[in-house]
C-alpha cells in the first residue's frame, strides 16, 4: 500500500500540470539499464541481438521478416523517445509506454499502429503482496515493439524460447500472430496470480468456518484488496480484447480474429472468476460477522446460567446470615441441612430450566 | 471444494504458457476407454456402429443421412485429434473440447461449423455435491460431433432410444433439429438439479425459521455456493441460444429456429429461478440474524430479570447481617417477619413491572 | 409454498426429457371437464355457443365476424389437441398452453398467430395466498383463442357482459381490439392484488414502527414472498408489451397500437409500485432490526443501573457484616443510621448519574 | 399515507374491469367548482377571458395568436368531456387527464397532439407531508391547454402575469414555447420541495451524529418515503423531456428545442440530487446503527466495571462475614483495618486496569 | 455543508420562477472586481492585454491569431451580458456561465460555440473541505472564451507560463488545442485533490484496523461526503468527454481529437480510482463495524469470567455466614482454612475453564 501511493503522489509531482506530450518517466526508481533486443524471424529463419548505442544505430525492420523489438525497461526516457522518433510513434503513445501509473488501454494511431497497454501480474511470496508489472505492446505492419517496466521476471522468455525452437504457430505466424501471443502470455499469467489468491482465500475461509478469530476480519479485509487490485488489472481488457475482436484495421489479418477471440474468452473467464471470488468473500465476511453474534450469544447464555442460579442461592444464604434476634428456622437444629438441600434442589431447577430453553 | 482447485491447478500447470494450439487434457484422469459411436439415420433408416480404432478407420459422413458422431471421453488427446484432422476442426475448437474446465461458450468456425459448449450438471446425493460434467457440440452440414467428458451418466442415451423407436420429430428433422434435441436435453437436465437444490433449500428455511442453530448459517453458504455453480453453468447460455435464435447461418433451417428460441426462453426461465432462489437465501439469512438479535435480546432480558430482582433483596438481607450493636429492627420479635414480607413484595413489584415492560 | 414445488417435481416427471413438441398437460389436476365457447359479433350482431363435442364439430371462425373461441380449462390434452389441429397452431404454441409453468411469453409464429401467455393473479383471503391462474391467448386474422387453467374465476366476465350488452369500443373493435381488451382485464386483475398486498404491508409498517414483535420477521418475510410472485407474472409483460406497442404486424392495425401502449403503460407503473414496495418493505426491515438494537440497548441500561446502583450497597453491607472483633464503627450507637444514611445518599448519587447519563 | 391509500382504492373500484375508454375521474372529491380560463395572445395584444358554461360557448382557437385553455379542476367529467369532444383529444388522453393517479408520461396523438402528465409537489408545512398535484398539458398547433387538479395553489399564476406585462420571451415565443414555460415552471418547483427535504434532512443529519434518539430511525424513515415521493413524481420527466428533447414533431420549433433540452439538464441535475440524498440518508442510517453499537458497547464497559470491582470486594466481606470458630484474622486487632486496606487497593488495581483497557 | 446549501437557497430565491433566459447571477457574493484578460497569439507572437472597460471596447478577435478571452469573476451580470452580446452568445449560455450551481455539462450552440462547464476542485486544509469552483470554457471559430468563478487560485496561470514561454505544442496549435490544454489543466488538478483525499483515507484505515474509536466512524461518513462531492464534479465529464471525442464539428480538427481521447481517457481514470475508494470506505466501515462487535465480545466475556467466578465463591461465603445453631463445619477447627482452600480451587477451575473456552 504505501508503495502504491508513493508511486501515486510521484506522478502528481512530475506529470501533472506539465504540458500535454512532454515525456516523463512516471514510477520507480530502476538502477539497471534498458535492454533493447531486436528478433528477427520468419518460417525459415530465426536471428536476434542486442541493440547497444540506441541514438547511432536504429535498426530498421527488415520487410520480408516480421519482426520483434523488445525493449525491457521504461525509465530511460531518452531511449523511448529515439524508439518513438525512429519508428514514428505519436507522442501520446510514448507517454503512456513511460507512465507506468497508466491503467490498461487500446489506442488506434491511424492505420500504422494499434498499440495496447497491460497489467503484468505476479505474486510476491515475501511480502505477501502483489506486484504489477507495466507492459506496453505496439503493433506495426510487419512489427511488434513490446516495452516491460523492469525485467524483473523474464515476462516473455517463453516466446523467444519459443520463436527459436520453432514450436507451434507463431514463427509460422505473422507479426499480429506475434502480437496475440504476447497478449495471450500476459493473460495466462493471471491464471497463476488467481489460483494463489484463491488458496490463500480457501485457508482462511475453512479458518472462519470452524473458528473464526478477530483478526481474520483484516486478513480478509487483505484479500479483498488484492482482489481489486487483480480486477483493476484485468477488468478494462475486456472492452479492449473485445474491441480488437470486431477489429477491421488492415494490421489484423482475419485468421488471427478467431485467436484473439479466444484471448478474449479468457479474460471473460477471469473476470468470471474474480467476481465468484468476490461473492465469496462476502459470504465470509457474513459467516464471520453472524459467528460473531452467535458467540456473544453463548457468552450471554453462560453469564445469564451463572447469574440466574447462584443470584437466588446467594439471596437464601444472606436471608439465614441475618442477625434478627427471633428467627426460628435458625434454632431449628436440622434448618441448615435443609436449607443447603432446598438449594441444591433450587440449582437444579434452574439448571434444567435453562438446559431445557437451550442455554447450557 | 478441494477437487475443484486441484483441477485449476493442473490447468495452470499443464496448459497456461504453452503455445496456443497445443492440444492437453486438462481435468480428471480418468481409467475408462473413449467410445466413439456413430449414429446414421434419415426418416427411411436408422443404423448405429461403434467405431472401435480411429486411427484406421475414420468414418466418413453419408450425404444422404443425418451423421451424429458421440464421443464418450475427451482424455485421449489422440482421438480427439485425429477426429478434429479427419472432420477439419478448429484447433482451438479442439482445445476447448479437450479443457473440461472451460466455461459454456458458442464458437462459428467459419461456415462450417457451429460449437457450442455446455455443462451437464448432476446432483450427487453421497458426497452432497453438485458435479458438472464437460459438453461440446458440433454442428456442421449433415453432422452432428457430439464430445461428452465420462460417460458414467449415460447423457445422451435418451435421444438414442427415440432416434431408435422413431418418436417425435427427431428423426425427419435435419442434423439442426438433432442438434437442437442434444441441447434440449442438456438443459432439461437443470430442472432436476434445481429441483433437487429447492428442495434442499426449503427443508432449511423451515428450519430456519421455526429454530435456527449455529450449523444453519454454514448449511446456508453451502447453498449459495451450491447455486452459484450451478447459475455460473446456466447464465452462459443465455448469450449462447440467445446468439443463436438469431443465428443466419445456413447451418440452421428457419423452421428450426423457432425451436432454438423455445430452448433460449427455457434457459431464460432457469435463469430467473435461479434468481429467485438467490433473492430467497438472502432473505432467509437476514431471518437467521435477526432471529440471533431477537434470542440476545431475550437472553439480556432473562439475565436483567433475575439481576433486577435479587440484587435488591440481597441487598436488604445484608443490611440486617450487619453487626452493629445497636439496630432496632433486629429486637423486634417480627422483625424477620416483616423483613420476609417487604421482600416478597418488593420481589413481586418488580416482577410486574417487567412483565408490564414485556422482559418476561 | 408445497403446492408450488409439487407443481414443478410433476413438471419434471412428467415433461423432462421427452421428446420436444410431445403434448402433455402440466399443472394441478382438475375435475372439471373443459368448456369451450364460441362468440361471433361484429357492430350488428352477437352470438354465442357452447361447443360440446370437439372433436366431431370443429367451429369454423366467419370471415364476416370477429371469432373468440374462449377455451376454459387446459388440462384435457385432447382437446387443445384437436384445436390446434383444426386452426393449425403451432405445436410448441400447444405445448406452452398446456403447461401451466410457463411463465409469460410473446411468441410470433409467421405472419399467422401472436401468441402471449400471462398469468391472472387473485388473492385467496382464506389460505392467505396468491394464486396464479394460467392464461393464454391466441390472436389470428379475424379471430382470437383464449385458454384459461381452470374457469374458478369466470375471468373473462366482464368482457362477454360488455359485448352483449354493446357497451364501449369492444363490440366495433376488430379480433385485434377483443385481443387489447382481454390483456386489459389481466393487467387491470393486478391492481386488485397489489391492493390487498399494499393493505397488509401497512398493516404491518404500523405494527413494527409501533411495537415489534419477533414475529414480525416472519410475516415481512411472507410478505416478501408474495411481492416477488407478483413481480415474477408481471416483469415478463414489460417486455411482451413493450414489443406489441413496436409491433409491425399486420393483425395489430395502427389505430388499435395506441391502447396497446396504453396496457405498457399501465404494465410499467405497476412495476414501478412493486419497485417502491420492496423498497419499502426493506426499510421496514431496517427500522425492524434498528428497534431491535434500541430494545437491546434499553435493557442493558436498565441492567446496568441496577447492578451499578446495589453492588456497592451490598458491598457496604458486606463490610459490617463481617465478624472482626475490632470494628470501632459497630460500636458506635448511631452507626446503623449513619450506614444507612451514606447508603442512601450512595443511591441517590448513582441514580442522579445514570439519569444524566440517560440510562435512565 | 392512509390519504394516498384511499385513492388507489378509488380507482381500483371505479375504474379498472370498466371497459377501456369510459371516462371517470379518479381522486379526491373536490368541492370547488372547475374554472376554465382562456388567454389569447400575440406579440402585440393579450386578452384573457373565462369560459362559464362549457356546453354552449366553446372558444374557439385564433388562428393568428397563440391560444392557451387552462382548466382548473378535472373532478368535472363533463366539463373535461365537453373539451376533449371541441378539440378531438383522444379518449386516452381524456382518461389521463382525468385520473390523478397517472404517473408522468408523454403521449403523441399522431401529429396533431403533444401530451404530457407531469406531478406538481408542494410541501404542506402544516401536516409535513408533501403533497401531488395532477397536471396535464396538451400541446396543439397554435393552443396549449394545461389541465390542473385543483387550483389550491395558483400554480400557473406566475406565466399569467409574465404574459400580462409582456417580460422575457414568453409573449413573444409561439405555443411550443408557452408549452415550455409551462413545464419549466413545474420543474423549477421542485427546487423548492427539494429544499425543504433537505432542510429537515440536515436538522436530522446534525441530530443524529451530536446525540441519537430512538425515535430517529422513524423521522428518517419518513424522510426516505418522501423523497421516494418525490423520485417517483421526477424520475418518469427524465426520459419524457429526453424524447422531447430529440422531438422531430411539426408542433415543436427548431429553435425551443434548446430551451427543452435546458429543461431536460434541469431534470437530470434534480435527479442527481435526489440520488446524493439518498446516498446521505444511508449513510446516516449507518452512523445511526454504529452509534447504537458504540453506545451499547459504552454501557457494557460500565457493566463490567462496576462487576469486577464491587464483586470481588463483596466476596472478601462475604468470607470475614463467615462465623466459622476459628478464624485468627478475626482476633487481630487491626484485622479489620488491614482488610479495609486491601480492599481499597484492590480497587484502585481494578480501577487501573480498566482506565489502561480504555473501558472508562 | 452549510455553505453550500446557502448556495442552493440563494438559487431558489433568485432564479426559480424568473421569466427563463433572464440573466442573474448565482452564486456567493465577491468583492473582488472581474478582470478580463485578452490574450492573442501565433507561432510567431504572443500578446496579452487586461479589457478594462468592458462596456466600450470590445476586443474583437483577430482573424489570423487564437485569441483567448479569460474572464476572471462571473459574479458582475452587466459584463457577462456585454461580452454575450459582443460575441453572439446564446442567453443559456450566459445563465449556465453566471450560475455557479450549474452541474458539468457539454452544450452545442449550432455550428458557432462548443460550450462546456467544469468544476475545478482544491483542497482547502484550513477548514479541511473540497472547494469547487465553477469553470466555463467557450470554443468559437478562432477563439476560445473561458469564465471562472473567482480568481483566488490563479487556475489558468499555468498556461498563460506556456504560451509566453512557447513551450511544448501549445503556441503552434490552434483554438481547439488551446480548448483542449484547459480542459487538460482542470482534469489535472482532480489528480491532486484525490491524493489529498486518499491521504487521508488510508490514516483513517490504519487508525481503524488498529484502534477504532468511536468519532472515527463520523470521520469515515465525512470522507465519504469529500469524495460523493469529487464525483459528483467528474462523472458527467464521461459523457461530456466521451462525446467530444466522437465530435463531429468544424470546430475541432481531427488532429486535436486524440488528445480529447486522453482527456477522456483521465476522466475515466479519475473515476475507476474514485470507485475504488468507495469501495474501500464501505470495507473500512465493515471493519470499524466487525471491530465493535469484536470488542463487544471481550467485554462480555471479561464480564462473563468474573461474574461465574466470584459469584460461586461469594454465595459459599455467604452459606457460612448463616447463622443456624447448628452448623457441624463451623465448629471443626481447621473448616476455615478447608473452606478458602475449596474456594481457592474452584476459582482455579473456572479460570482453567474459561481459558479453555477462550473467554480469558
Amino acid at each position: 500500500m504505501p508503495k502504491h501511493h508513493r508511486k501515486v503522489k510521484k506522478y502528481v509531482q512530475k506529470k501533472a500540470f506539465t504540458s500535454p506530450g512532454t515525456l516523463a518517466y512516471v514510477g520507480k526508481e530502476v538502477p539497471i539499464d534498458t535492454v533493447v533486443k531486436l528478433v528477427e524471424f520468419n518460417e525459415e529463419m530465426y536471428q536476434q541481438k542486442i541493440v547497444r548505442v540506441m541514438s547511432e544505430c536504429h535498426p530498421d525492420f527488415n520487410e520480408n521478416h516480421t519482426n520483434w523489438l523488445d525493449v525491457d525497461g521504461v525509465h530511460e526516457v531518452s531511449i523511448i523517445e529515439s524508439i518513438g522518433k525512429h519508428y514514428h510513434l505519436h507522442p501520446l503513445l510514448l507517454e503512456d509506454v513511460l507512465n507506468t501509473e497508466q491503467k490498461p488501454k487500446l489506442e488506434h494511431f491511424g492505420e500504422h499502429n494499434i498499440f495496447v497497454i497491460m497489467k503484468m501480474l505476479q505474486y510476491n511470496e515475501l511480502i505477501n503482496e502483489i506486484e504489477s508489472e507495466h507492459v506496453g505492446l505496439v503493433l506495426g505492419k510487419n512489427y511488434v515493439i513490446s516495452f516491460q517496466e523492469v525485467h524483473k521476471s523474464d515476462v516473455f522468455g517463453a516466446i523467444f524460447e519459443r520463436l527459436k525452437a520453432s514450436v507451434g504457430k507463431t514463427r509460422k505466424g505473422k507479426a499480429d500472430y506475434l502480437f496475440y501471443s504476447l497478449c495471450d502470455l500476459v493473460i495466462d499469467n493471471y491464471y497463476v496470480v488467481i489460483e494463489k489468491f484463491s488458496e490463500k482465500l480457501e485457508e482462511l475461509e475453512i479458518k472462519i468456518i470452524e473458528n473464526p478469530h478477530p483478526n481474520d476480519q483484516t486478513l480478509l479485509y487483505e484479500l479483498r484488496r488484492s482482489l481489486m487490485q487483480i480486477r483493476k488489472a484485468i477488468l478494462p481488457l475486456r472492452d479492449i480484447f473485445g474491441a480488437l475482436t470486431r477489429e477491421d484495421s488492415q494490421l489484423i489479418q482475419p485468421s488471427t480474429n478467431i485467436y484473439l477471440r479466444d484471448v478474449y474468452d479468457h479474460v471473460l473467464q477471469t473476470l468470471e472468476t474474480i467476481e465468484s471470488y468476490r461473492e465469496m468473500i462476502e459470504n465470509i465476511q457474513n459467516i464471520y460477522l453472524t459467528s460473531l453474534s452467535n458467540k456473544m450469544n453463548s457468552v450471554m447464555k453462560t453469564l445469564t446460567v451463572f447469574t440466574a442460579i447462584f443470584m437466588p442461592l446467594t439471596f437464601i444464604a444472606g436471608v439465614y446470615g441475618m442477625n434478627f434476634e427471633n428467627m426460628p428456622e435458625l434454632r431449628n437444629p436440622h434448618g441448615y441441612f435443609y436449607t443447603l438441600g432446598s438449594m441444591v434442589i433450587i440449582g437444579i431447577v434452574f439448571w434444567v430450566y435453562f438446559k431445557w430453553k437451550k442455554y447450557v
